[in-house]
């Protein structure tokens, strides 16, 4: 598949799966860790439902879930280079079939798409509270993806509960610092947290990620699951994190 | 110090502190590693202010935390026999001069310590609720230690919170699957998760205990802390949990 390449983009392997492309631009967006984590975190289902994957941004997230779930997917990203991008990807990968992308802010998403429409909701949000403006990077598309300018926290959580089915899953990636809030905010809109991996960049060192799931209507169960490791002592990723990185097989 | 043992009670090493004994009693109550790890996790103050311990049960806590910090330390046990057991830990080891020990309910505590009299309460408390009789144990002692009997995570939380002055700390060790309810409860009574450890049997595994210390009145703000392993590889205690069971110096 043919398609067009603007000229800050450049086409990358999806690291994950190496027959997989993906065009970036160093200048707007590009994929992080982070997505690949929450991907590679998700229990999204294989055969049955729908997914949705809230701030796709170039549509990383619906790319590395459609290679292992058969279902049908949607991303919605609210910044129009980067769903611009994302339609791009899933042409370039041939999976229209599977997946669609939507141009739009997600908290019209419950109206668009439907309440309880979806059995999997994935989301790796902005992190960074929007309170100062001169924390704020100048360019203006790295700080619609960082920080809170389009939608809080609060409603990320709330769009996640309201297109989810009951029993339905919701899974996000972010900061350890606002895991208070994250945890209050599931609560709050019915989602219970069930599954929590922390991040630690190495042995021994705080953790700077966390990947939460949780179960909408589901009952009060939270699972630890083993820490994930980046770096080993020599600075290289750890073999779990090269594992998912460059697929497990290697 | 001559104290008197009842006929079911045994004097045993305070495995921190080599020179620090503990009546105990495996009919009643034996202090548990949780204890120990609480007390350790706790960055209780060392020269000013005072600290409370509720769920107190034999007096390990403030026994093992008297021997870093120089401030008035006070306990408070539910059960009768458990606090006669504390009187004489307290009085075995010299520590009347620091260690108050009360025969009360948590719930009475503001009303009779005073709203905001501490500035760091820990609790080790009852971690099952209370569903089924049949899944408590016969023994009366270690029913009420381990289930929500006399007191709720709630009835914890908000003693904890009254008790505690706007800027003191509050510090909790309990199982992972109520993290949820926890951090609710924490933040409904204004007490702000800080930092968190979560302890797993072995490195691969999910965690089965959890210590967390919030701030009254504090800024959201977590800090995930580096997790301990409680076994190596071949099933003996990792070298921290070592360290924190038999002393650091060794």
């Amino acid at each position: 598949m043919e398609v067009q390449l603007q000229k800050d983009e450049r086409l990358d392997y999806l690291l994950a799966e190496q027959n997989m492309r993906i065009i970036q631009s160093p200048e707007v967006f590009a994929f992080s860790i982070d997505a690949v984590l929450l991907a590679d975190f998700a229990n999204v289902p294989l055969k049955k439902g729908k997914i949705l994957d809230l701030c796709s941004g170039n549509g990383v997230i619906p790319l590395l879930v459609s290679r292992r779930s058969n279902v049908p997917i949607t991303g919605v990203e609210i910044q129009e280079r980067l769903y611009d991008m994302a339609i791009r990807n899933v042409q370039l990968n041939d999976l229209e079939k599977q997946v669609t992308m939507i141009h739009g802010d997600l908290k019209d998403m419950p109206k668009e798409l439907g309440h309880g429409a979806f059995n999997y909701v994935l989301c790796n949000p902005p992190y960074f509270k929007t309170t100062e403006k001169k924390q704020q990077n100048e360019n203006p598309y790295f700080t619609i993806a960082r920080h809170e300018i389009f939608c809080t926290l609060e409603d990320v959580v709330y769009a996640c509960s309201r297109l989810t089915k009951p029993g339905g899953k919701v899974a996000l990636v972010h900061r350890p610092s606002r895991l208070g809030d994250i945890i209050t905010l599931f609560k709050q809109h019915r989602i219970e947290p069930k599954r929590i991996r922390f991040v630690h960049p190495k042995e021994g060192r705080e953790a700077n990620t966390v990947l939460i799931e949780g179960t909408r209507d589901g009952r009060p169960d939270v699972k630890i699951l083993p820490p994930l490791y980046a770096f080993d002592e020599e600075g290289n990723y750890s073999k779990e994190l090269e594992g998912i990185l460059y697929g497990k097989q290697r």
